[in-house]
């Protein structure tokens, strides 16, 4: 099969064996994948982020190992499925289109898709996927908008996490591909007031096409003061999506009295904060990652029942020929938002 | 009226105006007040405590007004009314012995008691209270046990924001006053299993004697470990009450996954943690301060009620005379925990 793997500052396509499926595994064939951002970070900073790993005490070897095998990337998959492995239920049928949360069960344990080499992700035309993973896409669902499931279902648990009160104002900074979807949620959830900031007028324009009521260019104003404005009253909840270095103090330093603060974007080293602040202000920081399996089914319903406008969020497909030019079109917030890989497209 | 004033380095007994009570305000005369761990920290920071303040673009003038005046600390006290100002109810009588959150209100507004040279705290023989917010302390209660109302408030306030759930296990860092209050309201509470740190023995045996079920010695073992070994299954809701720097970075390190630290302790300026760190563990920070009045009353009423072993927690009675000496006694964690100013011992 074809695979796009990542070799040091590109990606190459290359001819790898085809999977085979082990016990409990299906063969499928992949018929989109979504870029993530946390794709862009590994690209860019793979040897860090090991490092890091390292100063932690985890021990690096696996990550060191499937760096230097050629990783092959992509979590945020549509398959088909077209053959079953050993002792397997088959309760759905080859051709039937499924997602599933980006691990495989390797004798019970979950290991994540692209971690090592025997765990390959779906920048590929083919993938072994855990049968008892799967999620099976209505038919009258659209791949593209199933290929949104992955970062909705991220989108599902920090809302959830979130544990808003009626009446609280949702104030949503960075409006990349996974606060677009935090917004299309709480949208979905029926929030009243959701305040979005991004630098980008591009991230501002699919912010309000996602559900924004207001939209704030941070180079201009203060989220913070766009929503004690709007809703003075209100506790506020905000999610971080930036993961920009120095987000954090700042809103510490700027959310009002009360706010519970969702961390979900995921700054790369230390960062420094006011507890004094934090403390006067009673303020709480929730940092979350990922999602159950739940709550992964619950943004393809989600998706499925067409409460998410999921439009909007996908800005451009390429083929495994194109990941190269995808990603450094990626680097241009004025240009796209979530690319997706097709694999029959080249 | 004698007060035990503030001036630089030491504190004087000086002889003030007696205090005239204002519309809605009582004169009372102080029982007992304890000496907090804020009141040695303004005592030894305060000139850090209004540049820091200055710098986070709070005005100034009104901390250092008060500074220059020579402070009357005290905010953790128990009084006998004498007077009664204009516009009082009087629903309470000359010799009921009371207590109030440490607030005045002026013009509605609440004012923190010792913040302004008008709103004079407890380290003298009378001060002014406002007569909405007594509490009145029942004839049964010794007056020693009543004068830890408010820091066993503040535990209330942290145990109530806290949100333990059944079967949560209760951590706590650090068991100076705060610390050991938290420790006898979780115990009230009845939280089944609460592990306390500190590296003082003598704190330690205090932890005990309030109610921990497991003490352990911060320089010998890990708390987090012996959370994870006593109770392997549990969620950890850690209680951090040191404001020791680098404790922040330190819990997030260690916390088990899906912890939630409850902040009480206040490190003076920046702490840094590894957000990545806290993001994969899905850590919770709920940083927290003071009470409500409602809080402040339950305090009171479990103390009245013989839910809190508040006898351990005292350790010292001094006159207004030797607050000097207790202020020099209280940096030695071996010798006391809490102890009382009253102004009838000289």
């Amino acid at each position: 099969m074809r695979a796009a793997v990542m070799r040091g500052d590109r990606f190459v396509v290359e001819t790898r064996p085809d999977p085979i499926p082990g016990a409990g595994e299906v063969l499928v064939r992949v018929k989109a994948c979504g870029i993530c951002g946390s794709d862009l970070h590994y690209f860019h900073h793979a040897p860090d982020i090991i490092a890091m790993a390292g100063k932690l005490g985890a021990p690096t070897d696996e990550l060191q190992r499937a760096l230097d095998a050629g990783p092959v990337l992509g979590h945020e998959f549509v398959c088909e499925i077209v053959d079953f492995g050993p002792q397997t239920q088959r309760a759905l049928k080859a051709g039937d289109r499924v997602c599933s949360v980006p691990f495989v069960l390797k004798g019970g344990v979950p290991v994540l898709i692209g971690s090592n080499p025997e765990t390959t992700g779906a920048y590929a035309e083919y993938m072994t996927l855990t049968e008892a993973l799967l999620v099976r896409v209505s038919d009258d669902t659209p791949t593209e908008a199933a290929a949104l499931t992955e970062p909705v279902g991220i989108a599902v648990h920090a809302v959830n996490k979130a544990a808003m009160a009626a009446g609280d104002v949702a104030v949503v900074v960075g409006c990349g591909p996974i606060g677009l979807a935090v917004i299309a949620v709480l949208k979905a959830r029926g929030v009243g007031v959701i305040i979005a900031s991004d630098l980008s007028p591009k991230r501002r324009e699919l912010a309000g096409a996602m559900g924004a009521t207001h939209v704030v260019d941070a180079r201009a104003e203060r989220v913070m003061e766009v929503a004690a404005r709007v809703a003075p009253l209100a506790r506020a909840v905000v999610f971080e999506n930036t993961g920009a270095h120095g987000m954090l103090n700042q809103l510490v330093l700027e959310a009002p009295r009360a706010a519970r603060i969702v961390v979900i974007g995921i700054p790369p080293g230390e960062e420094s904060l006011l507890p004094m602040v934090a403390i006067t202000k009673e303020l709480e920081l929730a940092f979350v990652i990922y999602y159950t399996p739940e709550e992964f089914a619950e943004a393809l319903a989600l998706i499925e029942a067409g409460r998410i406008d999921w439009r909007p969020l996908i800005t451009g497909a390429v083929g495994l020929d194109g990941v190269n030019e995808a990603f450094r079109d990626l680097q241009d917030p004025e240009r796209h938002a979530k690319i997706l890989i097709d694999p029959s497209l080249g």
